[in-house]
Formats: structure tokens, sequence, C-alpha cells
């Protein structure tokens, strides 16, 4: 699937998930990527003596999970990512599996415009709440 | 630098910046810790035909980088990261530098929380923009 | 979709693609993970040298792409991988990219195993041929 | 050693092992590199209630090693990979040592061709086994 749904595919309602365990190289290699070096997600020591009480896992890289959903499942390949809220709401630590999900909350067919709530979660619990916007084309006649 | 800025540091205007050039190596790993295999960001040939004229790095891989500008410089390790709004206003290539830049707007001394701006560009020219809240640690008495 | 299709989805001539270009930093990464430092993958200055005229990427690099085909797009996850054959009937160089498209050829409904011609092609002309034999879980009643 | 041996080298009987330990990370960057996402090797919770009853390495991760042998040991670089088949005998877990073992079975000088059978094993029990087939240069006078 090269291309995704086009905007005529969607409706409110319609729904998908993208799940992923985090490691310890997750971690590393999102350190490489973002250069946040922050010692919470780094160094066991300080993270132990922090209020997280050990390392977490940065909170962009579950966030990251959401950008799968959207750009591999729905609508996938093809959207134009136009915005995202985040409000991380709980730590995720190495070896959590979160599960990212997006359902569609509104169609703007004028603009094209789909509107989805992005809740990335652990055991149930959200870790991540927010919306998303992505433009979505429509498909050819 | 394990011990970042605490609440009492900081000011309205106070401002930091990290820049990284995203190579296809960032892109790369970005794709792994993500699951996000959209072809727009590597299958040259698909995205040589969409709108983009092709590939583009993740925008949350940009995105990332807002996450090392608070997580290391402002306010630094210690900071917990509360959330975050994304615009994305352009697409990055391969080969970019983009700057995120971290600016504190508002500070609340009741609930220790900053809202900074937080922009990333490209040569100047702004490839997203949005805001940040984050809860600060006091001075220790 | 974390479960991909059941046995009873498949038929004969059901086909599905993948594509991704093949950059340095794939090349670095698979030399990572394979442990294969052989100077052709790596070495300009020899590989400029040797019939090939220049680097190539590792072999079953392309192939790696047959395994994104079957474990997320047909028949997707649940799938139990048998066996692989392969012919490298070119090289692949940094910069091609390579579609890896697996097409159902045959079906044995007793031991709920299918069969998928298997082929690799840049520019379309293949790099890889070859033959895939999965295992594929039976819808539950 | 970036010209490995030549084909008046080789006998039959002769062989050569390479062993890695498959981590997280090779999880992960083999995910990268081939775009295979299947939830049986990222997704804990999904794995766990798979018949594998947790996470596995991508078969083409182990098959990989197959390639070092071959294109770093014997017969060594300079060497050009025709085919392999691949029989994927159990699962490789992270943490899982596997041992990547080619002993020569055939060679035809006419067409400078060596086969060699190819084992994958964990702990000595084989996780794959297959053929390898490979163009190797002449000795030059």
């Amino acid at each position: 699937m090269s291309q995704g749904l086009f905007f005529e595919d969607l409706c409110v309602g319609q729904t998908a998930s993208f799940a992923k365990t985090i490691t310890e190289a997750d971690i590393l290699l999102f350190t490489a990527v973002s250069g946040d070096t922050n010692a919470v997600h780094l160094d066991e020591e300080f993270a132990a003596a922090s209020p997280f009480k050990g390392r977490i896992a940065h909170g962009m890289l579950s966030a990251a999970l959401i950008s799968a959903v959207l750009g591999t499942r729905l609508p996938g390949p093809g959207t134009v990512y136009l915005g995202q809220t985040l409000k991380f709401r709980a730590p995720v630590r190495p070896g959590d599996t979160v599960t990212a999900t997006a359902t569609v909350t509104a169609l703007d067919p004028a603009k094209k415009r789909a509107t989805l709530s992005t809740i990335c979660s652990v055991g149930g619990r959200p870790v991540i709440d927010g919306e998303a916007v992505v433009l979505v084309q429509s498909r050819p006649d």
C-alpha cells in the first residue's frame, strides 16, 4: 500500500492503531536522531534519584508512533500532516508496549481536512492524548 | 549539566536553540523507532511523483529537536514535559539543517509551569511552529 | 493491522509490493546487523577496481524487502515464514529504488501453506527473483 | 583482507563460521533497513499472544549472517553471490547467539562456481538451513 486512503474513504469514527514495545534500543536511537541527551532518559543514577524513580522514554518517542498510524494506516501514504497537539499524561519506561490509536472525529470536505483524536496508551492507560489534523487527497475521477 | 534550570532561573523572553542536519541516517533511524514506513519518506520514486517532488523527513523527526532544546538547554534536565502543539508549515528534506528554538512566553509561579513558543526553521524559514508547556522544579532552599 | 490476512483470504494471483530507496545509511546499518564488512559494500576504492565498478548494496539487504511484503502486506502479521529461494540477478547501488513484489502462485489448504513468487526489481529490471513459502493461519470460526 | 579466497583455494569440506548475538538493537535496525514492521517483531503484547509466545527476530536477519560468512570468510571479498535457499526451522529471540556456518559441498571449475551448505544455529540447534551458490574469481596468473 504505497497509496493510502482517499478523503472519500474516511468517515467519522473510523479508527486504526499501531503498537510497539519501547526498548533500550529505541531510547538510544531516538536520542541520536533528536539530540535529546537529557539525563532522565540516559543516566539511570540521575533518573533513579528523580521523581520518575528510573529512566523514562522521551515523550516525543511515544508521540512518534502517532506518525506511524497516520502515515501507514489511517489515512496512510499520501496524507499531509498539518498539525498535532500532545498532552503527556504519564511516563513510558523501557519495556512498556505503547499503542497509538487514531480515530476520525471530524471531516471538512471543503478543505479535504480530517481531524483525528490521537491517544497513546500503555496497558489501557493513556500516556499521551491529543489531536491530529491532516490533509487528505481526493480520489481521482 | 545533569540538572537544568530551576523555575526561579526562568524569565519571559529567555531563549535557546538546538540545530541538526537531517540526514538519510536520521530518516532511517526515525523509521525504526516510530514504525512509520510511509513511502514519502523511504521510496524516492513514489515521493518524486507526489506533490513533494522527492522524499521528505518525517514531520515528527523535526519536532523531536524541540525535545532536545527543552530537555537539554531550556529549562534542561529535570523538566517535566506536559504538552506540545505543532503546526507543520513546510517539508524538510534530507540534507536540510533544522534549528529548533524555544522562547519562554509565560510563567505560572503557582503551578511552576512555563510556556514556550517552539519554532523549527530551515534557512530562516519556519517548518514547524507551536507551543510547549513544561513543569519546572523549584530551586531547593 | 496487527493481524494480517487469513488463509481463506488468499487466492492465486493476489499480489502486493513494498518499495524502498537503498541509501548509504541502509548499507551501513545492514553491515552492522549482518556483520558483513565485505569491501565491495564499504570500500569505494576496492569496489571501483572490482568488476562492479563501484560499491554495491548487500544482496540480502534487497532480499530483506521481501520480508516487509510478506510480514506487513501479503499475508501480513501472523504469517510464519517457512522458506525462501533467492537468485541474485544484478547488483543494487546506493540510490537505487528497489521494489519487492510477492504474488501468490499456489495454495495448499491441507497444510495452510501459500507459495509466492518474490521478485525485487530496480527500474522494472529484476535484481532478485525467487519463491517464498509461508504458513498462514485459518480464520477463527 | 580486502581480497578473499580464489577459486583455486577452495576444496570440498572447507568450512567457516560467523556468530553474533541478536539484540533489541539488531531487530530495530533490521526493521529500518527492511521496512518490516510486523508486530511479531516489535509488539511484545501481540507476540506474547501469538504461537511464538514473545517477540522473535526477523528470519531474514539471521539469514543475513550467512552473507557475512560468504562475504568476509569463505570465499570472502571478491565473491559474487548468485543464489541462496533458506528454510526457517525455528524462531530466534532477542538475546540468542546465532552462528552461521558455510561448508563447501561442490565446486564447478568450468563455471568457477562453488556450492556451500549454509546453516544458522542457536545453541547447536539449527534455526535456518539452506544452500548458497557463489561465483569465485580465479587466481591471477
